[in-house]
């Protein structure tokens, strides 16, 4: 199939096509990038206008539950939900948390949701740009909000976020102490912080945690983007199926505001300079992986490391190998 | 003076023309960069036997006086001691720890010391390769101890583990519930933690912080270059002066144990290795920051930015100009 006629398809919502066309993405293949850089020039201008909520959450806070829950309660409204993973450690862990689509049994017999596993082996630059890429391709095929996930593993969550409208943090409940644990950054980045397995036992510690991390978010953020009363904690509880509307309510909320106030285009506008600008990067970097400069890289290493030749020396006869 | 006579200058430990070196490699003058490349090649080899210990720690746990106390121990036993630092944030924080030379009063009216501040206006990657550097150049000098400090500032602590024999952490005594802040990652880099402050009120807490990291050393780390014991806790006083003839014994026997078992020169080895892979890599990225393709970058990233061209096909484009 020629890339005119796939992108045909995926217009007419074709979830096989679709399939098909990510994993055409994720190809590291030299044709199948040549043909998806087509692909996706000829879908550009077509993702309409859904909204795209990343979600992180370390394993044990119920993420696949919230995931199955929430995901049937929009679907159940009428609305299309994708799901795709930022999983770079999928492959040492034995598979991504959507690996296993049994953990979202309903969700992923749902027909108006789409569940696309994190893809495995790839170091996170490429995960990086295939999910980015897979969500032109959803959002071309009419899915109306886009849920990225991931376990939040070394540098996953500032991928996620820069390609995210809104970011949400899925948190369960904790001791005052533990609320330190979560790292700075993360929580600078989280648009909403969702304290899930208020439920049972559990309910009365998952609110006192939504209270402490909305005084820490109180403490650490003062943004233009938002308005008042955002960045906000709440507790939700995916096994019950409590709180997920308010959660979806805050989340439209706090989206609507960003597109009145321009905030939406012009975070959408520097989200693809940053990758425009981190694929130029990445691709100067890859050309070290490959052939004779691989062959070289490795032989002035050899001598560096033997003390035959200085680092600069080295560095300045790779850089002119490079050149030629 | 041309480089053959600075090298010789520097070679018969001559500080001016230490200093003289040292500002040459910190120029990013391209006609400095080829005199800089030319001195450390003719120096190459000339290193001698000094031992480079780099030591991180938080402002606040006393690291002038601690650099103040140790450095004279080891000067008053006829070592000649270098001091530099890697402090990317030294512009922003109005001057590095080290740019106020009378917070190290004693040392550096000391002949037998050097001490050189960070410079100032600097990309971490700028301060590594110039430190890394005059590591040589010091070296080369006949200084017998090359510390290295930092602050902590983000990834600068990697930075002088990669550059360094031995890595030392100076901590606070703390209660039991801080200890959870320092990052695993940096954990896991020392080789020896020091707890500074073991006097007057806080020498009780010092001792229990002293065990209480031990404790957290066991778990975090087998290392198989490590002899019995180490990673290690131990309590000093700089201001007393108590306790730093202990901890020196053991870098020494640390640092001997490593010689013996030839993990010492591997790993110096391996960090020539990693200088010289990462000096071609942040130099194949530095050509985005100047001239045609900087303009280039700009122009294709708006046209990203306004949505009339594709991620891919501008980087496509992009990588394309940079071959030509």
């Amino acid at each position: 199939m020629n890339t005119s006629d796939l992108a045909q398809k995926i217009l007419d919502r074709d979830r096989r096509a679709l399939s098909r066309a990510i994993t055409l993405v994720e190809s590291s293949r030299a044709d199948h990038r040549v043909q998806a850089t087509a692909l996706l020039d000829e879908l550009r201008g077509q993702s309409g206008s859904a909204i795209r909520i990343g979600l992180s959450g370390t394993p044990g806070v119920g993420k696949s539950t919230f995931i199955e829950s929430f995901g049937m309660m929009l679907t159940g409204q009428g609305l299309r939900v994708a799901v795709l993973a930022v999983d770079p450690s999928s492959s040492r862990s034995g598979g991504s948390i959507l690996g296993d689509k049994t953990r979202m049994d309903r969700l992923s017999r749902d027909k108006n949701a789409f569940i696309r596993p994190s893809p495995s082996r790839s170091h996170l630059g490429g995960v990086a740009r295939r999910t980015r890429e897979a969500i032109e391709l959803c959002e071309a095929a009419g899915f109306d909000v886009i849920l990225i996930e991931t376990v939040g593993v070394g540098q996953s969550e500032t991928v996620v976020a820069e390609m995210s409208d809104l970011f949400i943090l899925l948190m369960a409940p904790a001791g005052g102490d533990e609320l330190q644990g979560v790292k700075r950054g993360i929580m600078e980045m989280a648009d909403i912080i969702l304290v899930n397995k208020a439920d049972g036992d559990l309910k009365n510690a998952a609110i006192r945690t939504c209270a402490d991390y909305a005084g820490a978010l109180r403490l650490l953020r003062k943004r233009t983007q938002d308005p008042d009363g955002f960045p906000k904690a709440m507790p939700v509880s995916a096994l019950e199926e409590n709180g997920l509307q308010t959660a979806w309510d805050e989340m439209t909320e706090l989206s609507e505001w960003r597109k009145d106030n321009g905030h939406f285009t012009s975070r959408r506008a520097a989200q693809q300079r940053y990758w425009f600008e981190e694929e130029v990067r990445q691709s100067l970097l890859a050309q070290l992986d490959h052939g004779d400069a691989k062959t070289s890289l490795k032989r002035l290493g050899d001598q560096v490391a033997a003390g035959d030749l200085s680092v600069s020396k080295a560095a300045a006869t790779m850089l002119k190998a490079l050149k030629t």
